[in-house]
């Protein structure tokens, strides 16, 4: 037999113990896959006496994790501790020090992945984070590799759990965004600061490692337009529903024409946006995650799985372990970053999109023109519009072609501005439909 | 730039013909990805002057694909013309000679991929094939490195479009089988002769290549249970919906236990089955494929897309196309065949499945208590059963627990030789719900 593999982790939380649990319980099948025995050189932890759901020998434990990762007997270093510092030295030391990483850390990488990826090719070392985006759903080495000889052209994402669980409660039982949350934080769902989750710093963060693999081009977190899901209502949702719609949180990396430039740029966002039932993102339930690609050769793909949890992210962090120490036990790099494509990232008002538009109005004769003329005045062009009720409850529901987010956002500005409408009770996006 | 890599061509039918347009197309996006210009070496044609999709630079075609394979500039080899023999020699011949190998070629997987697998060994090269099952979507690659740290079992997919869409057609409209394949075959989803896809010979092949990926075991499609959905009534279908199920020819590969064994067998089979509309496979319509797959740490994952067509299978085999060519340049392998597992294949009379059997009876009493009986003989235990209508219309229907598949089909005969017993109307194997 080769001569084991030796493996850091960083971090024993509730990923980290289940990879360690793992690398023990599936010790002789990583040894087959990998070629050679897979061991653990040691686990950093914040406190050596915490309580923690697995056991790790007190000899591999230690609390100087920057101590760990110098070794020069460490083969490979799994972060798993997730924020900003020390992740990002500790990974930059153990790249320098010749060690493949595996990372599950999406902050990190959407923050500052261009200095991991230039430590790793400085290195020759593989950096791999399947875990990152979606935990245990393979979508990351898909893109990279399997959809590398074609065209991805739009990326389609429930990519947080907390959210879409609280959506999907708003679509069920009707309750509003509130009610909806509390019940997501009484069962684990939703952390008792919500903040990350709620307001898209998660999904946007995802978004740009998706949108960086699938467009070749360096995507940060700060390129990302983020819109949360504090405000999505009870209205939004029942509206949502009138038109055979759900309301999900989606990241949405795309291609679409830049002015006046021959190249199509990237747009890259997360925000609430009404689907429609069909679609094949609509039946995501629950905490579950999703990606929807869409490429020209291979058309619409789908990959659907739990997006988080110990043992479900372990298993995308292993899957990785696999990859890096048969390289590393050979001497050879998996892909590593690819920008070549260097596209521009365009701002969301740049962005081509659609509105679902629900305007309360006065009960008159010419609102309907008036509401037609303010989509007109910014050349947004109407595809549906719906009157409902009478008198007091006079409402228009108008839904938009594409156009750009810009023309949209004004558009609504001026509508709110307009004496015949009492109110604009729901603006929202509208994704996966065909123009 | 580094030099180009030359790539051969066999077959240029609907897929090969897209995978030279992507080639061509695709030819700076390739080229960053491999790290070299892609570039082919000639495309070996049937007959030079055949109407084709795409146009092929004359000097390129040749009949002659047995020299193109020989020629010593040709980097990787990309085989898509199907069938057994010439096939294997081409790919023997092009491994002996140094290239690396695609292929698309399920029947020749699944018939006797270990010789191909192991000239590949030999020859130090890579053989992939991610195209042979299930089409564009990416499988084959998160089945052998994504979950290459967790345990899968089982697989259950849908991975053959035609006796989809026979059967959502049967399910939607009501029609009988034979209505149901007519239409496909107008629609150009079922071919003239349809046999392949209807008896299921298809599906088979690719569970033998699902199964081996999975559990890291041999298997051959001469190892896989198959039933195809030729006898598939409305009946059935009807009895399904009833049930709020739905019927789908499923490719299942499991871990079960093996009697008098510690180790758990694999069983690998394809069969109709009734699965319940929540299951995320129900709502796959129309010709898509999609595979489910159950693991220890990463739980339930789905992958879903279009299962054929020459251009979403020829995303598939550019996919590959781009992971060999990086690695013939670093002179570097991706991981070879794994089957240091070793399972048993159990034959299909021990794995445990559950059954709906649905019976025309005389409508007296202790009909009921004979037909629990007769389950009860052979120690089959009943969940559910549920009496419907009077008289001469008097049925049974009963849903089993689990239990060994011998055991169920000795039951069912049975009961088909009870007096009581009118007709035996429905027997369909359960899946994808919870004991």
């Amino acid at each position: 037999m080769n001569s084991p593999l030796k493996v850091a982790v960083l971090g024993c939380g509730s990923v980290g113990s289940q990879v360690v649990r793992l690398i023990g319980e599936q010790a002789d099948d990583l040894a087959a896959r990998v070629g050679a025995p897979v061991e653990l050189a040691g686990v950093a932890v914040r406190r050596i006496d915490a309580p923690r759901e697995v056991d790790v020998p007190a000899e591999l434990l230690t609390t100087d994790a920057a101590g760990l990762v110098a070794r020069d007997d460490v083969d490979v270093v799994i972060e798993v501790i997730g924020g900003i510092e020390p992740a990002r030295t500790l990974i930059l030391s153990a790249l320098e020090n010749g060690a493949s990483v595996v990372t599950a850390n999406k902050a990190l990488l959407a923050e500052d992945g261009a200095t991991l990826f230039e430590a790793a090719e400085k290195a020759g070392r593989d950096l791999y984070y399947e875990a990152a985006v979606a935990g245990a759903i393979p979508i990351l080495r898909p893109l990279r590799e399997s959809l590398a000889g074609d065209k991805v052209t739009r990326v389609l994402g429930i990519v947080n759990g907390t959210t879409n669980f609280i959506l999907d409660k708003m679509d069920t039982s009707g309750a509003g965004f509130a009610d909806a949350l509390e019940e997501a934080q009484a069962l684990g769902y939703a952390e008792a600061d919500p903040t990350a989750d709620v307001e898209g710093f998660d999904a946007a963060a995802k978004a740009a490692i998706l949108a960086s693999l699938a467009f070749h081009t360096r995507v940060t977190a700060a390129d990302v337009h983020r819109e949360g899901i504090a405000d999505v209502t009870a209205a939004d949702v029942r509206s949502a529903r009138e038109m055979d719609s759900v309301v999900k949180l989606l990241a949405i990396a795309e291609l679409v024409p830049a002015a006046g430039e021959e190249d199509p740029g990237v747009s890259v966002r997360v925000h609430p946006a009404m689907i429609p039932r069909s679609h094949p993102l609509a039946s995501v339930r629950e905490a579950y995650n999703a990606v929807f690609v869409e490429s020209e050769a291979a058309g619409q793909l789908m990959f659907y799985g739990p997006g988080a949890g110990g043992a479900p992210t372990a298993s995308a962090v292993l899957g990785d372990l696999v990859s890096v120490a048969r390289h590393h036990r050979q001497g050879t790099r998996g892909v590593g970053e690819s920008v070549y494509a260097d596209r521009a990232v365009l701002p969301m008002g740049e962005t081509r999109t659609r509105y679902h538009v629900a305007i309360d109005v006065e009960d008159r004769a010419g609102v309907l023109a008036a509401v037609a003329h303010a989509f007109a005045e910014h050349e947004v062009s109407i595809q549906t519009v719906r009157q409902e009720g009478r008198g007091n409850d006079a409402q228009l529901v108008v839904v938009s072609h594409e156009a750009t987010d810009a023309a949209l956002a004004a558009t609504v500005e001026q509508l709110r501005d307009m004496e015949i409408v009492r109110e604009v009770t729901s603006v929202m996006r509208v994704e996966g439909t065909e123009e």
